[in-house]
Order: C-alpha cells, then sequence, then structure tokens
C-alpha cells in the first residue's frame, strides 16, 4: 500500500465531492442531452455536406484571441508548438480545395483564462466547440443554417430527453421552446448606445428566444465591410435568460493586403503568421464565412444550469485547481 | 508589406507542397470517406445508446502508455497539467456513476513521439481515437461490438463513397471486402513463438480480413487472467494488407490492490496518479472493458494509402519539422 503525503491527504475530500459529481444522476441526465445534441448536429451536418474533419491541437499559428490568456505551448524537435485556441486559420486553409464547400470539427480549445473569469459562470480552460466554415457564403447564410441548426437540435434534445430534461427542471415556466426564424438581429453599436458595456447580458436576460448581436470589432481575421470602415460583417448568437454568447463568426478576410491592415488595427504580429500569410499572398485562401459553436455553452442553455462547471463531466474552470 | 526574414523565405516552397496536399482532389476523396465512417460511427453509437462525451486535453493524469515518448506538459496556476496521450483513466472515471453504461469520445491524443518512428508510415505526434468504454463487459463483448462497427463502417463507405474509392484505386483486386464475423482471433504467445517480433506485420500482410491479437503485457491498466498469470484479457485489432494494428483495448483494472501490483509490474510510479488511486482506493473505479480505434489508421486502411501523412489534412509526423 503506497503512503500518500500529507499534504496530498487533506485534499482527498475534494477528490470524492468530484467524483460525486461525476457519477451524479444530474450527470447521467446531462450527459444524456449532450449526447442527444451532438447526434442532431452530425445528422444536420452530414445531410448538408458539411465534412467532419479532426481537430488540430498543436501548430505554429493559432487564434491570436481577442482577450488576453496566459500562453499555453510546448517544444517539440525544438519548434514552439501553440496549443489550439480555436481552428479558425486551419478551417481557412482546410477550404482551399476548389471543390470542398464545407467542413466542421468538434474541437477542443485551450484558453488559459486568466483569474478574473473564475466567477463568470462561463469560462473553462478547455471546452469543444462545433467549429464549422462555409466556402463562399455570405453572413445571412450562415445564420439560415445556424438558425435551422439551433432549432434542429432543441427539437430533437426536446423529443428524446423529456425524461432528463424533466428531471432537471427544464419543464413548466422553464420550458425550452423552439425558436422562430428568423432569429432577432440586433446591432452591437446600438445596444452599446442603448444599455452600455452590459448590453449583451441585459439583453440576454430580456430574451426569451436565442437572438444575433451584429457587428464587434475583434480579431483581424473578421471581415470589415467594405464600403463602410469600422463596420465588421461577423455575429454572435446570444442564448435568452441570461445564458449569454452561445457562437461567434463571421465572413472571413482572406485578401492579403487587408489581413495585414486588419493584423496591425489587433496589434497581431504578422511575423507570427508567416506561413499563414505566404498561402494569403499567393491569393491561396479562399472566401469563407463561419462560426464555432461552444458545446459547453450550448449544453448549459439547454439544461438551465446557471454554472458552466456543472454540464462539463470534468470541469476546468479559469483559476481554480485541477484535480482530474 | 511585411518583410520575412531571409530562413523563412528557404521554407516557402515548403509551405506550398503542403497547401497543394492540403488542397488536393485526392484529399478531398479522403476527406469524404473519413466523414463516412464518422457517420457510420455515430449512427452505430447512439443506435446503441453509447454516449458522446467530450474530450479531456489537459488533466493532472493521462495514460503512461507502454513505449517512451517526450514529455508534453503546460503549467497553469502553478500545476503542472499533461496533454492527453490517451482518455483511457478517464474514460474508466466516466463510468462510475451506477446508471450510465457505455461511452465513446473522438479524443485527441498527443504523443511525441522519439525520431525513430519517423519512417514507420503509421506515426503522428497528434492523432485521434474514438475511445469507448463499456460498464461490465467482458472481452468477448467488445470484440463483438467491434466486428460489428467494422462491419457498418466499412459496408456504409463502400455504399456512400464510390467514386472516392475508384478515384483511390481501392477497386479491383484493391477492393474493400466486408469482413465476416467472428474475426480470426490470434493469441500473440503464439504469434511471436511463430514468426517472433515482427509477428504482427507479417500476420498483417498475409491476411485478407482484419483479425484479432490477443493477450500483451503492456499498461498496468489493462487486466490480468485472474487465474492465469501473466496472461492479459486486452486485444488488438489488426488490420490486414499490412496495414497493422487500428485498435487496442482490453478488459481493465479496477481494483486498488491489483493496480497497485500492476503499477510497479510496468514500472509506473504510483504517485503520479495519487487522485485515480484514491478512487480506487474506495472501490470507486467500476469494472469496463473497451477501446480505441485510431481515426487516422482507419483511414489508412480504407483508402489504402501507405503513408498515414497523406489521409490527415494538418499531418504531424514523428520527428519532421511541422509547418501549419
Amino acid at each position: 500500500m503506497i503512503k500518500p503525503k500529507t499534504e496530498l491527504i487533506t485534499k482527498h475530500e475534494h477528490i470524492h465531492k468530484i467524483a460525486d459529481k461525476i457519477s451524479s444522476k444530474e450527470m447521467d441526465s446531462i450527459l444524456k442531452i449532450q449526447s442527444c445534441a451532438l447526434k442532431a448536429i452530425h445528422d444536420f451536418m452530414y445531410e448538408k455536406e458539411v465534412l467532419q474533419l479532426m481537430p488540430v491541437m498543436l501548430s505554429t499559428i493559432t487564434d491570436p484571441l481577442c482577450h488576453s490568456v496566459y500562453d499555453a505551448k510546448i517544444k517539440y524537435m525544438e519548434q514552439d508548438l501553440m496549443l489550439t485556441k480555436s481552428m479558425i486559420l486551419h478551417k481557412q486553409m482546410a477550404l482551399m480545395s476548389p471543390t470542398r464547400k464545407a467542413i466542421y470539427v468538434v474541437s477542443p480549445n485551450i484558453r488559459l483564462e486568466k483569474e478574473h473569469c473564475r466567477d463568470s459562470g462561463r469560462h473553462l480552460i478547455e471546452f469543444s466547440q462545433v467549429d464549422f466554415e462555409f466556402k463562399d457564403a455570405k453572413k445571412e447564410d450562415i445564420k439560415d443554417f445556424m438558425e435551422d441548426l439551433m432549432i434542429s437540435v432543441i427539437t430533437r434534445v426536446k423529443e428524446d430527453c423529456k425524461a432528463e430534461l424533466e428531471a432537471l427542471g427544464r419543464v413548466g415556466d422553464k420550458e425550452l421552446t423552439i425558436p422562430k426564424k428568423p432569429f432577432t438581429r440586433i446591432s452591437t453599436k446600438d445596444a452599446i448606445a442603448k444599455f452600455g458595456e452590459e448590453h449583451e447580458s441585459v439583453l440576454s436576460e430580456k430574451a426569451t428566444e436565442p437572438f444575433w448581436l451584429l457587428d464587434h470589432e475583434r480579431e483581424f481575421y473578421d471581415k470589415e465591410h467594405e464600403e463602410k470602415p469600422r463596420v465588421y460583417l461577423n455575429y454572435d448568437l446570444i442564448y435568452p435568460e441570461g445564458f449569454g454568447e452561445g457562437l461567434s463568426g463571421g465572413e472571413r478576410e482572406h485578401e492579403y493586403e487587408k489581413i495585414i491592415e486588419r493584423m496591425i488595427r489587433a496589434k497581431t504580429k504578422p511575423e507570427a503568421y508567416i506561413e499563414y500569410l505566404e498561402l494569403a499572398r499567393h491569393g491561396k485562401l479562399p472566401k469563407t464565412a463561419g462560426g464555432g459553436l461552444g458545446v459547453e455553452r450550448l449544453l448549459r442553455f439547454l439544461t438551465g444550469k446557471k454554472d458552466i462547471a456543472e454540464v462539463s463531466l470534468f470541469a476546468k474552470k479559469a483559476g481554480e485547481k485541477i484535480v482530474f
């Protein structure tokens, strides 16, 4: 019998608490709903001929993100490899083939959030997104696609997971409603003018169905309107009942000069993206649009749970000690 | 216009060669087959009520593996987190709930292989496996399940991807055959006695259908026969035509004393698994069996490609410089 060190013994209560969560009846219901939602997504994607790609976890490049996180990288063969923050740049490259139209990945993202995100209720340092991208699509195509997908997921979960939704209290005045198309569209600039910096949460609290927040200034790859400077062709899907953002996406910049201009504006160093820029410089990046739907945030909304850690089997919350 | 450094310019030919591979017609066919195989797997799992879990990429513990690779870990909040080599230990923990029966994950694995694996044709430093585990299952249950799954995948690919298989030359005497149940079972000990250390590749070259190689001495978690010491209740699925191993699995050790004994035998340090062992010590680990099916190796077999890098969109070969 091995003897654990004293300081480890004091942690054991915590281990069993986590084990209780992992093996709880509530988690049974959540995992059933997760599995059902994912199946609805796989079916929907296959029917629309959206190819499922495998995740990329290590690369010389990744999403710079528009908020600051701690770096996550490893060394292999004297080369620095970053852990994927999102597969956005790889999604663009995956569509370089002239005949490839649409792709998706159930993609784990590593974002080593800073301590202040600990109590947000919606930040994990690892999470998965259903990350998809379409060749030659416009923002309205993606919104339309995503609305159909969301309706399909909610419909399927309500059909196949009645007992689980009931066990989680998603009944009565908390029952999920199947949203109607088109979802409401709101400009971020209007929303800020009316509700200030807290516009997203204010609007989310008031809403009873998912809606779109349009036009955000963020990473270099989200396309700027060709005639209206500082207007961006991107969109966030916001859940109702205060659950907040569930998907970010946009049309993408794919032209070299424009990417460089946008990198400079976003204070992203072009030198860190030399191979990617080499493809852009030769006109090899295709015109695309897409988005990434956070799996755990979707689950949080579907199950009505306040804290994202409650819907993640091996949850790793920002700023917290990790056990498993 | 940014000026790339001189040493980077010399790399550009390499970038375009990789871009050509990513955007090739051949890759279009491969991705269509990949998507079809994955859809067959998702459908099969859902029908059998195997829950789809999300991948774990970072943890305090991971598979020790039975072969040596370079360490891959990062630091967060002064804690070392390892990148997942396989989710085996998390799969066991995921089944702690009394009512949860079976789970699967499309799970990215990071294995920083040493340079000697470069020319094996089947080692990538990141790959994905369809990793599944069943509560209270015996090895024969898993083999039966896996044979049905393999037949379902090959049948679906042959039906839905005729043009792609033809484009890849998987026709005529290279046509995929739908294997018949039960697959042949061969003991590793008998195979070694007959063919020596190269038994796996010799048998794979001679075979025309997938078969099982049984009873391997390896990691601590693969169960030892209760009455026959040094006989292990594990199995590898071997592809025919020289494509070699495609799945590893086994019944699992779940009892504390036995796990410790096996860790000592395999030279795995118990101190590195203190939280996991705490659960075992309290009898919380369930009795399970399962396996992991490598997605890229499956693709290599289905498409008839010699080199695994040919079937991976952003392939990262052991010992090679990484571009994307």
